[in-house]
This record gives structure tokens, C-alpha cells and sequence, in this order.
């Protein structure tokens, strides 16, 4: 199935009036936001390419970069049992959803055999002691292979893990510049510097690239072709649905739909969007849309610099499990929320359900079924019972999960992002929300020319401290 | 560290107008709310033990239980090297969240003797075909004991993962009784049954005790003990809570205090309910919460019948990692948030950042840090810049992460969401909203008696399927 080329598909019929009554969409809604529409169309097409949208030509220009990266990656996989991802952010997201949708699910429990020789895989994107701790009792350091990833060079977490393990290998007496790979910007920052001075391979994030939008260059590539993913095919993939949504009429821009169906909704005080997949193997790409979605709408200036407090907050649920925890409040709570449900026509494996309860009426119906079937049902009737409470929903139907619909799969929500970015007219590239905590931890761990930021951090920590218990 | 018996805190200054300005709670919301939490109190006082409030026993009338656990899990470490949970829900939330507290961050990939004789640990809460094909492919049967968990012994998703372990079993010529261990209602349901008939060792879940409220029960306290966990010290650290909640003055109960902070935001039209833990090991604590209180709170009805959507949506977050995905949207986006905190004291380990850096200033005024220093630093900055964008947040404080604190915990958050559903008037302990869809899944797999939901469910399927690309 891995080869199957099929297009995934949308289908937005529970958004609409005729389905869920007074909360769905009517033509009118339509109409009403045509004009920001067009402006999104056109402004996309203007800027597609330039400045931050380097990112809409990764699919077309890195045939000689991915050539390189799989060289690379064989070396990796012949020299190395373990692949360690050291970045945060999209560094970590993109890599994390893509190894979780197209690897075996107990990748680093299994067999080197079963994992077709790939090395066990593991993504390091927090700073807590503990977890480094884990880490280091549980791989050994001759038989690894580090990942650094940051394009500033300056990420205080990714730059923290590299000082750690660069420290860690020469102890060890190994040599770093064997065991350690660098993923940066070519023209700027620290690791760039570093990785000249200490001779390490490095791989180049565009400058048009930002960190969310970065799965489809070497970020995410490079990983991707040490587990032995067809990283050609996820490109294909984005390829495929990027020309369908900028080369043909508006009519089949699935990315243009869902951004605008997710603009209205918006527009009606519709502050949250539910990602909720109905296969473990995309659990994480609800994780990698969270931070694609989150941090490219949640702004307080328009373009124009006008303020503003705009954004929708992603929320992670995953089918069938979260029928059991979430659903309860989707169909009975506020309608503050639009779901998005991702179904799988056909699922990579089948496992039937057996006899062996004909005495128990209420649990034999299920026997003689598959656990696809069920889980389809499942889907299909949590689909029903939110529509018939008068929930937004739609879904995103994956023909089968493999390189080329999970490929269209990012291309399709990272249009649909920068679509809704321009409709809301905001930019959907920067994130200037971070800086303030950026510095605050650099005054706070004494970096040099931050005082006056540590001086205004210990007034207001001084301010008030009354509310505790 | 495992011993130390101290309070959890609850910091809430940043709730307030003093730290936040406009956004922020006054005297005046407090004196709105007191009638409803006097309400609360009352009621809770009134109902404790009663209902499905049996939870409120757990810490006190399970010595027997808890003794016959110890032995039971004592028998699984000598005699199995894998220990899997088949349940959904609370039934999986519960293990999951108290295991990655308090167990190894790379359990089943470490040395048996680093787990101290503990087997390794599967939590299986999805009917995905992929997932249990990896799940079989991963572990041998004859290695494995399977804890089968459901109240009521008709949950389509755990019976049909028993169906398909015991069918196995079966084929690899194994006993299942000497496999399948079950925990689920004395009183009620299939799997009672099914476990006489089939000679199962089996633990009870108290009829008063929801699936959301059962980590104290033997739901989480099998799989507990069985990871070697001091289930006892659990157990004391929930005790503790409840009568520091229970039977002293209202101004030392963190949780009423914590519940109706909740409650004023939601009055003033928070919908979202941010979950932010700074620590690997509190990671799945947001699940299990996001289940208790999205669940609990998301009605369409009040005590007395009155309809309403009510509910907070429950967000996911996990410091440091989130700030490089969320914080921009916190920071910068709606005021419809309340983000909860929960910060460590001191790591269970230490990493001093080496030297190693000197010609670049910019990453070198880490070195000679810790990890633990630089975690605390972002904590402290991101509540630092949400505080300063106006956005309501508040921290709470666990002194180190070990049974007690995490038995407090579990309990802090099971009174804050009763209380809550009190002074929201409506019933924290059901969750009506579900049935419709478990109907529906009945109906499309043919059970008998839901023949007529079968119609209904075709003819809305035909009726429209219009807006499809």
C-alpha cells in the first residue's frame, strides 16, 4: 500500500446549515467573506516564494539536497544503532509526526530486522534534567548518532542538549564530530560557526523556511531518511496537492475550503479547533498542527499593526481513545469549537475479532467483525452523534497512510494556515509572542547586556506574593 | 528523594487584577461567587461517600485491597517480563499518568535491573488494527499478562481487545486464566461473569466510584503496585489532601480555591482550561485531567434539568516544550484562557551545562548552569510574559515528584472538579453524552435491538453529501 497515489479528501457537509441546523453555514456566510478570500488568493500568489515562503518550493528545488541527505542517511544507518534528535519546536514535531505515521509503532522495541535496519529513534525536545538523565542510561553514546537542529543557532534548549552530549562523547573519548550531525541556517547564527569549527556535517534550513514550516526540508527529511521513509514520495506528495490547491481553479483548493470554513467559524466566536485523527499512527500530527496552527494565528497586531488578540487554540484528541474522555463535552458543551476529523479508508493491517462469547448477547455482536470495522464505526457514529448535537465538524479522509498522502497531508494544512493567516490579515510566518520569555530567561540566567530586563523581572516578582496557600 | 511528605502549593497571584490588571479577579468577583461556594461545600459535605461519590473513600477503606494487590503484583514481577492494560478511558489515563510519573522516562527500553524486576508496561486504550498487530509483533504471549479493565464489563473497545488476547492466547496454547487478570464491577456487566466462568483472578471497582475518579482503585493501584510504585504512599498522599481539604477551614482548601477561581473565569467567559506541567513525568498528567474535567464539566443540563452547554475545553500543554509551539498564541492571542501551571521544586535529577563555548557569548552564558536552573528560568519567564500580556495563570507547586505528591495531586484535581460541577450546578459524575454514539456504533454493527438507531443512521447518511472535494 505504500505506493498507492490517491488524493485525500475533504468533506466539510457537517459545517453546513442543511446538516447541523442554526450553527451551520449558509450561503450567505459564504458570500459575506468572498472578498477576503480573493485577497487571500492573491495575496498567497504574490508572496509564494518570497521572504518567509520559502517553504512553498521545498517540493520542487532539493532533488540534489535529498540525493545528499539519503547518502548521509545510509551512512547513518550502517554505522549507528541509535538516531537522536536534539531541537524543539518544529525541529522536534515535524520528525516526531512523520516517524509515528510511517514507522512501526514499537519502532525502538522491535527487532533491528523488523525495522529494516534503522536505527531506534528518539526526539529530545524539553530541557528537563530527568529526561536527559533517561536518555543517557538508555542509549549507549559509540553506537549514536546526534541530530542537532536550530536554525538561529541560539535556541537555549537545542544549544544546552548539544553542550551536554558534545561533553558526554569526549568523555567517553569519542570523537564528536563522528557521532554528531548539524541542521542550521547557512548564513547566520551560532551552530553554523560551531559546526565549521569542529568539522561537523551540516545540512541547510532555507532562509525562507521557518520552524513550523520545516518538516519538508532537511529538518525533517534527514530523519526521515535514516528510518528509511521514501522521503522522495513524501515530497511528491506535498508537490501533488500543492499544485492542486495553487494551480487549478479555486474549486478544487482544498486548502483555500478549509481555511475558509475555519475563517467563518472563527468570525462566529469559534475560539477552538479540535485535531482528532482516528489512527495512533497520526496521533502526532495533531501535536505538529497545534504549533502550526497555534503560533502562525495567535497574534495581537494586524498587518497593518492595528492590535488585536487573534487566534483559534488547537486542541489534541485522538479517535477512539478520546471518545471517552472528550466527547462527552463536544456534544453536550458550548459550541466554541470546530472538529476536525481524519479518517483512514484503509488501515495497513486487519484483525479480525473472534468468537468465543455467544453467551453474552452484548458484547457477541461484535465477534465476526474486524477491529477496522469497528474503529470505522466508531468514527462514523461519533461523526453522527456531534452533528445531530449541532457541532461544526468535517473530515479529512487519508486513502491509506503512506508517504505521498502524508506529504499532501502537511502541504494541505500548511496552505490552509498561511490561507486563514491572510484572510485574518495577519502574518502567519513570525512569532514576536516568544521573545518577551526569551529574554526574561536570559536575565534570568545572567546573560550578559539583559540587567535591565533581571531588574524589572525581581521588581515585579517582589510586587506581590499574597495569593498562595 | 521518594520519602519526602510535603504539601503541593497553589500560587494564584496571577489570577488576580493586582498582577494582571483588567483581566484580573477583584474582591468584587470573589463576593459574587460566595453563595455558590458556600453551595458547593455544602453539597459536597452532604453527598461525600454517597452516590458515585464513593471515590472519597478510597484512601481509607482499601488496607485489605491493597494488601491483596501487593501480593497479586508481586506474583505478576516473578512471573511475567510484560504487563499490558486493556481499557480505555479512565481505565488507562489513570496507569498511564501515575507509570510516567513515577517510573523510568525509557522504562521498556532499560535493563530489567535498572526497573527493578519491574516488567514492562503496555497501556492499550485504542482499537487501531495497526496498534495491535505492533502491540502482538512486540511482546510474546507467554512472557505477558494482560489486565483486562472495564466497570461495566460491556465497553466495545476493551472487550474486543480481550477477545482478540485471549483468542491468541488460546493459539499459542497458553491458559488464559493464568494470563488474563480483570478488574470491573462485582455487581454488574459482563466481565464479571466472564471472569467466574473463566476462573479469572479478579479485582472489584466500587460501584460508587466513575471511571474518571478510579486511579485510586484498583484500576490504577494493580498497575501501580505492578511497576513496583508504593501504592500505600499514593493512598496517603490523596488522605492527605482530602482532610486538609475536608476538614479544616475553607481558606486551606487549595482545591475549593482552585475550583472557584475556575469557576469566576468561566463565569467570565474562559473556555479554556490550559494544562502546562514543567516535567517529562507530569506529561500525562494533563491527559488524565483533560478527561476528569472536560467530562465532568461538559453538560447540557443542570441539577435540575434546566438545559445549557456548559463546559471548559481542556488544553494540553508541556513546558519547556510548548513555549516553542503555544506560548505565541497564549501570549498574544484571545483572553479565553486559563492556564494552569505545575512546577517542580527539585528534579529527581541534576545536569550541570559544561563549558565549552566561549567565543560565542550568546550560548556560552549557559555553561556552568543546570539543566534544572534552566528549566526553572523558562518557567519562571513564560509566567513572567504571560503575566505581563494580561493572561490569567496560576502555578501549582509539587516539592518533588513521588507518591505523595502525586496522590495529593490526583486528589486535588478529583475535588476541584467536584466542586466545580457544584457550583456550576450541574452533575460532575455522568456523561450522558456518549450514549448516542455508542448507540450508533451498535447500530452500524448490527446489534440486536438497534435496528430502528440503523435506519435513522442511513437515512441521515443519504440525506445530504453535497460539499465533498
Amino acid at each position: 500500500m505504500a505506493n498507492i497515489k490517491q488524493k485525500i479528501r475533504l468533506d466539510y457537509n457537517n459545517m453546513m446549515s442543511e446538516a447541523i441546523g442554526e450553527q451551520g453555514f449558509t450561503k450567505k456566510d459564504f458570500a459575506a467573506v468572498e472578498d477576503r478570500v480573493d485577497f487571500a488568493v492573491n495575496y498567497f500568489n504574490e508572496k509564494a516564494g518570497t521572504g518567509f515562503m520559502g517553504w512553498t518550493k521545498l517540493h520542487d528545488e532539493q532533488d540534489a539536497i535529498v540525493a545528499d541527505i539519503i547518502t548521509a542517511a545510509n551512512e547513518v544507518r550502517a554505522n549507528f544503532k541509535n538516531f537522536v534528535v536534539l531541537g524543539i519546536g518544529g525541529s522536534a514535531l515535524g520528525p516526531t509526526s512523520v516517524f509515528q505515521a510511517l514507522c512501526h509503532m514499537r519502532h525502538n522495541e522491535i527487532t533491528a530486522t523488523r525495522r529494516k535496519g534503522a536505527p531506534k529513534f528518539y526526539v529530545e525536545d524539553n530541557v528537563d534534567p530527568e529526561r536527559m538523565i533517561a536518555l543517557l542510561q538508555t542509549i549507549s553514546l559509540k553506537d549514536t548518532c546526534f541530530n542537532v537542529i536550530t536554525k538561529s543557532g541560539s535556541t537555549s534548549e537545542t544549544m544546552t542538549q548539544y553542550l551536554v552530549i558534545k561533553n558526554e562523547l569526549e568523555k567517553a573519548g569519542l570523537d564528536p564530530k563522528t557521532h554528531i550531525i548539524t541542521t542550521t541556517s547557512a548564513n547566520s547564527g551560532n551552530l553554523i560557526k560551531i559546526s565549521q569549527a569542529e568539522g561537523y556535517k551540516t545540512f541547510y534550513i532555507p532562509d525562507g523556511v521557518g520552524g513550523r514550516f520545516s518538516e519538508l526540508c532537511p529538518v525533517g527529511l534527514l530523519p526521515a531518511a535514516v528510518l528509511g521513509i521514501d522521503i522522495a514520495g513524501l515530497l511528491e506528495g506535498a508537490k501533488f496537492m500543492y499544485e492542486l490547491c495553487t494551480q487549478s481553479e479555486n474549486n478544487s483548493n482544498m486548502a483555500l475550503t478549509a481555511a475558509k470554513l475555519q475563517y467563518i467559524a472563527m468570525n462566529k466566536g469559534k475560539n477552538i479547533s479540535v485535531m482528532m485523527p482516528y489512527a495512533d499512527g497520526l496521533k502526532y500530527i495533531s501535536d505538529w498542527y497545534s504549533q502550526l496552527w497555534g503560533e502562525s494565528l495567535g497574534k495581537n497586531k494586524l498587518m497593518d499593526g492595528t492590535p488585536c488578540n487573534m487566534g483559534q487554540t488547537p486542541v489534541k484528541a485522538l479517535g477512539v481513545t478520546d471518545q471517552h474522555s472528550q466527547i462527552q463535552l463536544y456534544a453536550e458543551g458550548p459550541f466554541d469549537k470546530v472538529i476536525t476529523f481524519i479518517a483512514v479508508d484503509k488501515y495497513r493491517k486487519k484483525v479480525v475479532i473472534p468468537q468465543g462469547c455467544d453467551e453474552f448477547p452484548n458484547v457477541n455482536f461484535l465477534c465476526g467483525h474486524t477491529m477496522n470495522e469497528l474503529i470505522v464505526a466508531e468514527r462514523n457514529a461519533t461523526e453522527y452523534a456531534v452533528t445531530k448535537a449541532g457541532k461544526l465538524n468535517h473530515t479529512i479522509f487519508l486513502p491509506v497512510i503512506n508517504e505521498f498522502t502524508i506529504g499532501q497531508l502537511l502541504m494541505f494544512f500548511e496552505l490552509k494556515t498561511a490561507y486563514c493567516g491572510f484572510m485574518l490579515n495577519i502574518d502567519p510566518f513570525d512569532q514576536p509572542g516568544v521573545e518577551e520569555g526569551k529574554n526574561a530567561t536570559y536575565a534570568l540566567l545572567g546573560r550578559p547586556g539583559y540587567e535591565e530586563k533581571q531588574r524589572e523581572l525581581n521588581a515585579g516578582n517582589k510586587k506581590y506574593k499574597k495569593y498562595m496557600m
